[in-house]
């Protein structure tokens, strides 16, 4: 069972999932090794994952076994577990809960793909439509509180297995760094009355020099104090906090967006490695006025330091404008 | 010049330093590829540098010339300048401010070697030294406030230079991370009257399942709630908010628990990647009863994924507890 311990000092919590490594050493193993004979998550290899949560899959096929498109299976090394209970496990001046919680992998593609931007819009969608049913479904659980659905594409941004996926954690506490954005986008809209995305968005739309495609109900836009180069944002048009509220009707333009923002990346940048994570309000009230959901895609073609970590401040050598230049001109080519 | 942009939605600070990258595409070359032949930092190479701010050197050598044992020098490519001034830079819902404030190199030796567990400890007595000496110095520009001192070693922790060095950035405002920890130690102490690091520490001693070596003034420890295998922590028992505060008379004892820190890291993983962080108060105010000045220590074994950067919370599969077990026996094998 795994541990959620917060650090006094900072009020970070750290998940210690010490059974997802055996013996320490196995750490500076090469992990990014599969290739298409080893990869459990490949058709046919349905026996190397536990079994399946959530399948699109042709008529008539039975869960784990061939015949889908879209896979969600729980995490085999989890760094949080359904089973256990919530109890505090204080220790003097320290905190700590039980490992509660969800983390599901969702298998993106049945044949061996390493790239999410090379799969078709179709299956994009359908990634997509999981995502919102995987939330959907979640939240029933009262003990499960805040999802952060996430992919991690190249060695370089935390992959360990190369066949294209995401996954889904669900976290029964809400991380300081997501409740302290609630807070301020809350107090933004106690003072102005609006939701600070929303502004976000009609400043960006009206200056246009960090966009880089706006489509009928979505934008995608590089952020003023963007991260890291090339850091891009998908941001819905209307108003929504949670994104499984989404119409599933948006899903095929959301899925267009999605795969040209990543095609941009690999053409800009030659195939990087990167995160994208959905920013989407913790469960419980629905319809906030002043939450926003998004995505995030971080390329990592620059290091994290030792001053973003010890500051979570970060030193970003392209100027965003710069970037949707670029990502502008990558979009254009299609 | 560069700018410091703050993110509305979560209050992160950026700094956008453009001039480090002459083309985005530079980001992609690799930049870890120094040797002794073209080392800007290496005895006789004192041209390949800007102008030194201090140095340890021989009596009777001049400045930027050889017979120096540690060396300061402004960073040749600054995330922050000293030039300029702190005007608001505001732009609709967006807050900025120009990129005030300093970016210093500490070279640690003067022949080329990459680790600083290599160094004897009297140069790694200098190299603290050094730190202390450029604190004092740059607390009388009152532009200048957030004090970070900060090490990249290897690759994976963001170094671009092998010749071993540390770097100070100096930023205009406190970062929210920062600020964050600062508030909630104030509160700890109003609630308790006493140092939240000073109640950890005698936790800590009287447990000892987390200590890897108590001298008689530090204390060298795997923290609690540890973000990566293998971190820890170098704290000094008696309370002091400030790094520059300490007595040079402790620094033969802290290069000596330092340097012993950073070769278990190597024995136990096999020479890793690492950053070490300096926590110090902001300057201002001195002799803050509720802050406690520590180092640290991050190994970059395991990769930052979608996870931690979308919430702040870390994914450790190596319990602090093992990781304080196995850092002792390398201690105990000196």
């Amino acid at each position: 069972m795994s541990e959620l311990r917060r650090d006094s000092l900072t009020g970070r919590w750290v998940i210690i999932a010490a059974e997802r490594a055996a013996r320490p050493q196995d750490l500076l193993t090469d992990i990014h090794r599969t290739d298409a004979a080893n990869d459990p998550f490949l058709e046919g290899h349905e026996d190397g994952t536990p079994p399946e949560i959530l399948a699109c899959r042709a008529e008539g096929t039975a869960p784990n076994t061939p015949g889908w498109r879209v896979r969600v299976v729980p995490n085999k090394f989890p760094a949080l577990k359904p089973e256990g209970s919530l109890t505090t496990l204080a220790n003097g001046v320290y905190d700590a809960l039980e490992g509660v919680g969800a983390h599901e992998v969702i298998i993106e593609c049945p044949q061996f793909e390493t790239n999410m931007s090379r799969l078709p819009v179709d299956t994009v969608r359908d990634v997509l439509w999981v995502y919102r049913q995987r939330l959907i479904d979640l939240q029933r659980d009262p003990r499960l509180i805040c999802p952060v659905i996430f992919k991690n594409q190249g060695a370089a941004a935390g992959a360990s297995l190369a066949h294209s996926h995401s996954q889904l954690i669900v976290t029964p506490i809400i991380p300081p760094a997501i409740q302290g954005e609630l807070d301020r986008a809350l107090q933004f809209h106690n003072r102005q009355g609006r939701c600070l995305v929303c502004v976000m968005l009609e400043q960006e739309l009206q200056s246009k020099n960090r966009v880089v495609l706006e489509t009928a109900n979505f934008v995608l836009c590089c952020p003023f104090a963007s991260r890291f180069p090339f850091e891009s944002w998908i941001m819905p048009k209307r108003h929504a906090s949670h994104y499984e509220t989404i119409s599933p009707e948006l899903l095929p333009e959301l899925a267009r967006v999605l795969g040209l923002a990543l095609r941009n990346l690999e053409w800009a940048l030659d195939d990087p490695a990167f995160n994208f994570v959905f920013r989407s309000a913790p469960f419980g009230e629905q319809g906030l006025a002043y939450a926003h959901w998004h995505i995030e895609i971080l390329p990592r073609i620059t290091g994290i330091a030792g001053f973003e970590l010890g500051t979570g401040t970060f030193i970003n050598s392209v100027a965003p404008e710069d970037s949707a230049n670029i990502l502008r001109k990558s979009t254009q080519r299609k």
